[in-house]
């Protein structure tokens, strides 16, 4: 029997550690898909980086002015070096179509954790359960929809494939189980795979919500 | 001779109620105009909700994060349930041409009313007077200005259509009446009828200012 | 010998209001670009403030909100006006080309001194070195960023000249120089020159970053 790493295994029992490691690897994962969008129109490092700290933490910098607490990443260097590494790694990997696949599905994992992760960080500071949800679909979303407008292209908002819904599932769930005061790593978890679940369906079936049925003829 | 329903009375005697209610009476209407712009693209419902919310309490936001207060819709959820069932009510009632020029008249009554209510809020925390009517100004067209920028359309600000205009009035005429004293509904009054003319006149012969004269030749 | 004028020697001596001045003159650089932008579509008066205001303390305002500091022309109203005052200058003067070549050389002289003072404001309220950096960058960029957004134009984010490059090689000189102690005025002196020099080489020869080479091949 290997004997079991003991960095691991004090990860394992300490919550706060991997809830911490899940919280860079979740801007690493933004960051990613800023660079991403930075690439595809062949713009330069800076760019890069620009696009990567945007994405990165721009959700999260939105929820921590709306709900008045200092902004997670000014106090603590180290999102910012995870976000200009993140932009660095692309760089230097290349384009691989793949790749670009495989990060749809890592961001599909971030949207559905960070829609708990915002819900929670709203519920901490006493926010009504609505404005929770609002929180945590916020720090889910915002960062694309502000990558998205900076590069000109058409948002997440502007889809109707199922993105933003798998962020509001996610953060309701959350919302929801511990109103009904579930434990709270067992609703986080049931909120993340449902969440997690929806937006794979649409990535993979194409899911998506109707649109408006009546409008406007246009000329 | 009717007896005169009791709650209506109550709410004319005080003076709070009614401008809450208007308060809430302005979310929806903006709300309104923003999911009016997600109906004209045929977006779904989620989108209805957004572009809702974002033009319901985006100028206020912005007031409040800049005079730092406390985000008013963020510790009362029932800014945001006025934005959902306005987006809601949007999406069932369907698109009638006569609807949205019947919200163009709601809306000048908010820029002129919201103009007033920013300029007010910032009074109230001790801003200067010029620093008032930019939050009158912001709270009633930021809103807006960010739904244009979404939408990918031009927005008020690169039209030359009066609309910014009557909301510096509102809050110009406001700040100038109260920094003279005159009594807080009065100012309140007057300079909404001024604002919400100047924008009717807009609405109904087309006013307009006049452009940059010179500039560079477009080649 | 002529007699030197008494103020001029008492700012000389006082380096509080040459700082001072200099974030006047900083702002109201931006401000005229801001007015510029308008100018070239031929907006009105009104949109030439918004964006001269926009322009003038949008990054300024980014870098307070994210350091969690009062927003600085909220209680002093004298940059607003600034940026007023600027913005009719332009309306008044009319466009001449030779002028908008002589703002792109003031605006790189903002660019660097922006980048130092929104790096020594970050540095003054105990914010790690990289988000000194970072806060340097924004308050230079930013503002203009949001001018190209609104005004639909692709930002300098988006074009690979050397720009945003020279705000933070301004800041990050400043940064370090400070971080190893050295003097106050000289660190700042120093950072300036460079970032000016490396953003005056952009200008000059057209200097500009290696794009990402590779990437999808677009249809």
């Amino acid at each position: 029997m290997t004997p079991i790493d003991p960095v691991l295994t004090e990860t394992i029992r300490n919550p706060q550690t991997v809830l911490s490691a899940l919280d860079f690897a979740g801007v690493a994962v933004f960051a990613a898909t800023g660079a991403l969008a930075a690439a595809r129109e062949k713009h330069d490092l800076v760019t890069f980086a620009f696009f990567a700290a945007i994405t990165g933490v721009g959700g999260g910098t939105l929820r921590d002015l709306l709900i008045g607490v200092p902004v997670f990443w000014v106090q603590d260097w180290r999102y910012i070096a995870v976000c200009l590494v993140a932009a660095l790694a692309i760089w230097l990997l290349g384009w691989r179509d793949w790749r670009f696949r495989a990060l749809l599905w890592l961001d599909a994992v971030g949207l559905a954790a960070y829609g708990v992760m915002g819900a929670a960080k709203a519920m901490a500071v006493g926010a009504p359960p609505l404005i929770c949800v609002v929180m945590g679909t916020l720090t889910a979303c915002f960062g694309g929809v502000i990558r998205d407008l900076l590069a000109g292209q058409p948002s997440i908002l502007l889809r109707r494939e199922i993105a933003v819904s798998a962020a509001i599932l996610a953060a309701t769930v959350y919302v929801t189980l511990r109103t009904f005061e579930a434990e709270r790593w067992t609703a986080a978890a049931v909120a993340m795979v449902l969440g997690f679940a929806l937006r794979a369906c649409a990535l993979r079936w194409g899911w998506s919500l109707p649109g408006f049925p009546s409008g406007p003829t246009r000329s």
